[in-house]
Parts: structure tokens; C-alpha cells; sequence
């Protein structure tokens, strides 16, 4: 065993160091700027195998940018570790742009604003180059979405919208209604508050006419949110509104505030859950 | 090692004879009638030990009976194992009789109601006997309440009302709301269904005084319901009206429904819980 | 919601006595008597169905009886909770007989002893009229054993010799090996030990082949013991014997001893892994 | 709710930036040489309360630094997060200085070597002064031992020899037995290889008088090791031994391997339970 220690210290830090996330980006026509994007590869991912990937989605929350999974949600740590244990199917991962901590001068969000039609760049311009870049099948029954705050939000405004396009939404202290809805041209926070309140969450599905009921019903949801986050109570009017078209749905509420700590945790949990829910 | 594994298994089953839940019972004077109540004693119990135990009053649920703990709910086995890891302190579970499953003919309930003046039976007969007979310390400090369904219910109401008599309060799938209040003279389960509509947890929470309030505050409250609980929504509502309040309180909502799976992993939560908030 | 409370309790009993644990049994000529097998079926489960099913073989333990997983492990309840949750996908449950308390004068065991050919009644009668009469696929990659006790060495001698028949196998708190090895006519237990010592999981790993090793490698292992389970050592031999061989194996030691609530909580873990490990 | 949400990730940022880690120094002569030591002081902390406080002493790994359980443990979040829910009662943990990357020029270890004597510092200096500066108890029953790889073979290390200084020990991951014990003076890493190897805590263990085991049971002892860490087999030895001279141990072998990934869930195991283990 001699210099084993040292040796599986060195072997570690080799494996790190080997790991697969990359940076990548895109030359946005729709919102006029270079937008990046990091992407998670499983282990022996290979970008012209004959079998394509199924691909989830990862949104980060307002202030926070593409890194924000990667450096602070240990995403390539927890899905390794679940690949390994099969919890998790080999998948990519797309964790794209979506803001930055100057809230006042940057744009943050996922819906399509005046001067920010970040949901246009999504279907139009990600969608479609990240799936082909990354080798991947490019179907609904191969896509999933999730994200925390409003990144939850995010998903869950896409998952309504375009039921066509996703397998399963997973919601992590989702960012779902807000009262605020005035716009100060000066201040490009009050534009992401201000689409919320469009778009609130509960709304949509309350005035859901049967046939938009019924797609949505295609779709598997997953609620998860933290008892003592300050977002609870519209998560819960979410979950409400569902049972109340009876469109199935999990919810959790599990010891937590609005952080880093419940989101590592929630991840353990919402990549098995879209795993389950590619279709096989 | 020879008939190691036979020598075994035999004294596993003389642990289990050895076992210590006994079956009491009061002739009670409010209710003219005998109630029996099951007793779990930690290991190593001694009724005239120096050092006095703890309590935790347990309650079953509607159609069910005192029994229900340790034949569907496994207390014993669950308490001896967290007794033994240390996550629960010794104490003394007292697991009393209010209902039976014949429901239109058998009483079911832990309020006063007329003909039924249990929450009397329960404060001035069943604690001062039990606590007497199972040589416990019998201040608010060392006792707490919690029980399912029904007897969350009961649990809520009792800690609601008497909150100077509880150190801690914990609810599995409470029945805290009913919109049922007509009373059929010959269908005893009219009367509870009566009395649970009368003694709204959440309407008490949301019409208490500042006294009130405060007094409520020197408890702890931990909610416990399932996603699939058809109970799910009172149980929401009054952790927003305790909210409302700023009344500390805990909520899980976890993966399940209304039934036995779930309280089972419910009390490896709650005597932890109960133990925490016992005085040291 | 006039009587709702108690119309969903009555649903809910309702939902009970559809529940799908059936009964069946076997004239086996090997063994010369009827063997007793309890069948869990999947909610939906049709016999007729063009899509057939995987099967789960989940053994019982010494002293125990087919009964034992129903009863005491509550099979249904669980397995019912993990297929709407989607961790377990629509599998059938076959939990044969293979003993009964009386150990000196009822056979024990899952191995051929002389007198009680079990090994030869479970792949020859049993696998076939299961497999036919429950819409079984019927093939290695949509058949895996688990087991407690006996019966998780029972499940791991089966796996070990036949691992052609299985896609994986999951240990609970298994019985791997014995010292005991001589035989008293009058007392059918020490056939059992006998059996068990003879058949050491240990031992059969250690000197394997490389061309045996290289099938062991094609099923998926996992081995579940308590901490304070006086069989855990056994356990720990057998991982190691299967890391010297490089044959991939997941282990865990989680707080417990040898009795159903461990096996309880096993369960939960058991029947995912079982469904990761059918082919898709 | 106008700006709620803005003022939310606000008040969350003030909240973060309250935050009580403080980073210490003490000036060793035993080592000629200053040496950091970084301190979680739990919320209300207050250095002339009449009521002082108990004290983890949290150790790091081979390679590491007093800030690995800050950066990289998330010992803060987590802290904060079981101290709220009252899992672990308020303490105060020091994480001091033994180690840094470039192990052939750095000293790293906790035993004493020639040139080292980071024992005698520990017991000797770091101790009093800590225990002075922060308003602790300072006795056994309120002073707890963890850390991590070669912090786990510290941690177990002194507990083993100074079985009168701590309530109790908990291994994570622990490095605690080495075959090299050639020494190199060019290279460091050699001297806490040789120290590992002369301290072996297995042979301690082995080798120990009744006199010796039994102020051994008068500590709790927890391993946690992942079943893919290379360290696993020296643990399971460990508690063999443990085992073989009946000093009651808990052992956990859960999913994982030798990485923060694991440490970070251990964590949460560790200080509920010197929580458990402080005298009340």
C-alpha cells in the first residue's frame, strides 16, 4: 500500500480535473448579445455516439448567472454520483444565461420583455443549437426543465406554455406571482417583476380551458419548496390551482429557506425525477 | 458459532416477550365507563426510579383504538430503536382509548361534546392518574402531545387551548376543520364531525388575542401531511394562520397519503421532536 | 363537503380490498407436497395484456413463511406508494414458501439438501408456472431476487450460480455463511446451516474464475445490513470478496439490527434498484 | 408585496454578511510558528454570557486547510440551518490549522512527529486559549471531536489517548492505519505517513487493557465511511475491533466516497450528534 494514500489523492484531483463541464455560448440575433451557457457532459459522453442524450435544462435564479449551478449547486458532483448509482441516466445538462448580480443595469429573466425576448432566444436560437452541438435526441420525451427561484418560475412558465416541448417540470422555490407590475425604464429589475406579474403561474392554470388541462396533463410536475422560504405560499396556490384542474402533481415541502443548502438537496432529488420521465 | 444463528433468533423473540408495553385502564367518572390505554415504558424503566420520566400522549385516529399505535403504528419497535441511537430520551408514551370503528354507535372524539365530555376526561382524570401510576414529572416541560388524523386534531386542540400544559405539539395528517355541523341523535360520528366544526384550529389561531398568541409562542408546533392527504388543505391553512401570527411553527409536506406508511416514518420524526423540547 | 371525511375513508377502504396481493400455489413433484406463494400484482395488472411484465423473487427468512412479506412487510402498502411515485415501474412480486416456525420438524431453506430439493422445485416448477400464469416477460433482463435473512442468502447463492437468470440482486441482511456443518436427522434446522455452510457465498466468490467472475459482473449487486445486525460481518466478508474480484457491488451499513424495520425501510431502496436494473 | 422579493434577497445577503466566522490565530512555541484557526460562532452568540457553551473541535484533511470546512463544508449553512430547527444546540467550533497543499514542504498531521508536535500544541496550547476566548465550558462532557480523512484519524487519535477530554468522537471518511513508515527528511508527507502508521488505531484498539477499554465506553463513537472510499476496509477494521472489545460503536457505510460530497451530508449527522452527546 505504500504511497496508496497519496496516490488516490493524486488519482482524485486527476478525475476532477478530467470532469465534464464546458463553456459555451451563442451569438444571439434575437437579444443582440453574446449569451453563455455551461453545459454538463456524463462520463463517456460522446458527441457523435450512435445513441443521442436525453437533455434537462437547469435554470439558475435572479442575480446569479450560468456559473451559478456549477460553482455553487455542485451540479457535476451530485450527477455523477448519481450516474454512478443509476439513480440518474446518462443526460446533458444546459444551464444557459439568464442574468447577473447588477439587477438595475442587467437584464434578469426568462420571459420575453420589452427589449429582452429572452424567451424567444430560448426555443429559437438555444434549443436548437445546443441540442445539435451536444448530441442530443431533441425530442419532448427527451426534455426536461427545472430551476430554482426564478429559474422555477422560468420552467414553470415554459412547461405550460409549450406542454409539447417537455417530459417533466421540476420546480425548486419557484418564483411563481408577483404584485408588482410598474415599469421604471431606468431600473431593468422592475421589467423581470413586471413579468412575473403577467405571467403569474397560478393564473394561467386557473383559467385553463380543458384542451390546455389535458396537455398539461402530458407533462409530470414536481413542486419542491422549503418551509420557511418567503416564496412558500405561492408554491402552495400553485399546487392548489393544479389539484384543482386535477392535473397531477408532486409537492414537497421540506425543511428549508430560500438557499444554496435546499437547492443542493432538491438536485439529489429532480435529476431522477426527469430521469424516470424520459421515456425509455 | 455453532447454533449461533438459531441462539439468535431465540433471543431476539425473548427481547420481543420481554418487551414493554402494557395495557392500563381508568373507570372514568366523566364518561361512566372504563377507558383502557395502552403505555409504552423505555428500557430500563422503573416506577420508583429517583429521577422521574417524561411524557408523550400519543393519539389515534377516527375508527380506531388505543391499540392502533402499537399494532399498526409499531411504537415499540421504533421508540426502542431511537432510544438506543440516542436521537430520543426515555420517556413514558401514553397511547389512551377515544373511539372504536363501529362510528354511529361508539363515541369517537377528544373534545366535550354532549353525552362525550372527553377533553374533561382527559385533563382531570387520564393525566393525573397516568402520570401518578408511571411515576412521570407531570410539568409542561416534560410533556408533549401529538397524534393522526382525529387525534392530531385532538392534539392541536388540546395544545390550543391548554398551552400552559405542553411543551410541544406535533400534528401527522390533522383533521383540523370541518364543514359538518348537523347532529343526528342517533349517529354518534355526527357528533364529532359537530364538535371539529365547532373548534376550528384555524379560525382559534386566526381570532387570538395578543395574550393568546403569546401563550402559543412558548410552545413548539411541527405540522406533518402527506401531498396526497385529502387532509392537506386545513392543514396548510393553518400553518398560514400561525404564520399570520408569527406563531414558530414547522411544516413538511412529504410523499404520501392518508394512511399507516406514513405515520410510521411520521413518529420517527416526532419523538425526536418531542424529545428535543423537553426541558433539560 | 358534507360526510366527506368519512366518504374518504370508506374510499380508502375500498381502495384496500381491491388491493392486488393474491394467493397462489404449486403441486411440486420435486418436493413432493403443495408450496404456498403470495403474488403482489401492480395496480392495472392484466393478465392478458400485450406488454408483459418484470418479476421481483422476494424471499422470506428462517422461521417465516410466504405470508411474512405481506404481513409483517407490508409489501403492498409500500410497493403500491413507489409505483405512483414512479421510483418502481409495474412489476409483479412472487413470495414462495420455503419454511415455517417449527425448524426442527418444517424444512427451511432455499438451497438442495437431501430431502428438500428447493433449488431444483425453484428454477424447474416454480420461475416456470409463475412466469406463465402472471403475463411474466420471462427473460434475465426483467427477473431479479431479493431476500432477508435466509432468504438474502438464499437470493445471493441463486444469483451467484444462475447469473444468467438475473438482472440483479439485493441483499438484506443476508445469511452468507455458517460454521455449523453436521447434521441431525431428528432436527431438519441443521439441514439448513448444513446447507449454508456448504454453500458459503464467501468462499464461492473468493475462488472463482475469471470467466465466472466476468458473469457475476453482469448483475448488478447490492448488499443492505444493519450496523448492529449480528450478521454483519458475514456481510462485510462478502463485499470484500467482491472487490478483490473487481465485481462491482453497492454496500450499505445503515443504523439497524436483524428485524422488520430495517427490512421495512430496505424495501423502499430495494424495489427502485430492482427497476433501474430491468432492461428498458 | 411591492419590492418584497428584491427585499428579500436583500435582507438574505444582510443575513449572510452577520454571519459569525471568525478567523483566530494563536502563536505556538511548541511549533515556532503562528497557526489560524477559524471559528462558527452560533446566532446570539455572546462572549460574557453567564451560560457558556460547549465546543466541537471540526479537523480538516491531508492537503487541506483550516478553510476547507468553511469554503468548501459549508459549516455555516449548515450550523445555522440544524441550530433553527433545534438539532443541534448552540456550540461553538473551532476548525484549527494542520496542513496545506504542497505536502513535502508543508507539515500536515495531527500526531506528534520529530520537528511537529502538533499534539502537544493541540492539547496544550490551542485548547486553553480557545476555550478561553469563547466563552467555553470547558470540560468533557461539553467538548466533541470530528473530522474528516486524516482530521478522522486525528479526531479518533485523540480521543483514543485522551478518552478523559471528550463526550464523543466522529470518524468521517478516517485515515487511521498506513503501512509506510519510512521516512524521508526531504519530504513531510513522509512523516505523517510514519506517524499514521505508528498510531495505527486498530492496533491501539486491539492491544488496549480492560482498564484502557473501559474509559473507552465511556465515549460515543460514530464511523461514517462511503462504500467507494479507499479508507473503507481501515474503518471497517476499526469497528471490528471496537466490536471484538465491546466498546459500543455506530457504524454507517452510506453511498459515496472519498470527497466533500460525502463530508457535507456527514456533517449534518455529526453535530446533531455531539448535540446528543453534551451533557444536558
Amino acid at each position: 500500500m505504500k504511497k496508496l494514500f497519496v496516490s488516490s489523492v493524486l488519482m482524485m484531483l486527476a478525475l476532477f480535473v478530467n470532469a465534464r463541464v464546458v463553456t459555451d455560448s451563442i451569438e444571439s440575433k434575437v437579444l443582440s448579445c453574446k449569451v453563455k451557457y455551461n453545459v454538463y457532459l456524463p462520463a463517456g459522453f460522446n458527441k457523435n455516439a450512435p445513441e443521442k442524450y436525453p437533455v434537462l435544462y437547469l435554470l439558475h435564479g435572479f442575480t446569479d448567472t450560468y456559473t451559478a449551478w456549477v460553482m455553487k449547486g455542485r451540479v457535476q458532483e451530485i450527477a455523477d454520483e448519481l450516474l454512478q448509482t443509476g439513480e440518474m441516466c446518462p443526460m446533458v445538462i444546459i444551464m444557459p444565461n439568464a442574468g447577473g448580480p447588477d439587477t438595475k443595469n442587467t437584464w434578469n429573466g426568462y420571459f420575453n420583455m420589452e427589449g429582452w425576448k429572452y424567451e424567444d432566444f430560448f426555443f429559437n436560437e438555444l434549443i436548437p443549437q445546443a441540442e445539435k452541438r451536444y448530441n442530443i435526441v431533441g425530442d419532448r420525451q427527451h426534455r426536461a426543465v427545472s430551476g430554482l427561484s426564478m429559474g422555477g418560475g422560468g420552467s414553470t412558465g415554459y412547461a405550460l406554455t409549450h406542454p409539447d416541448m417537455f417530459s417533466s417540470c421540476y420546480l425548486m422555490s419557484a418564483w411563481l406571482e408577483s404584485e408588482d407590475n410598474e415599469l421604471d425604464p431606468n431600473d431593468k429589475s422592475t421589467y423581470v417583476r413586471h413579468a412575473v406579474h403577467s405571467r403569474s403561474a397560478i393564473d394561467f392554470v386557473s383559467s385553463s380551458s380543458e384542451d390546455i388541462v389535458n396537455k398539461l396533463k402530458t407533462l409530470k410536475w414536481f413542486i419542491d419548496v422549503g418551509d420557511d422560504d418567503f416564496l412558500l405560499s405561492g408554491n402552495i396556490k400553485f399546487y392548489q390551482a393544479m389539484q384543482a384542474k386535477h392535473i397531477p402533481c408532486e409537492l414537497r415541502v421540506r425543511n428549508g429557506a430560500h438557499n444554496w443548502e435546499y437547492w443542493h438537496t432538491a438536485l439529489r432529488t429532480s435529476l431522477p425525477f426527469a430521469t424516470r420521465n424520459f421515456s425509455k
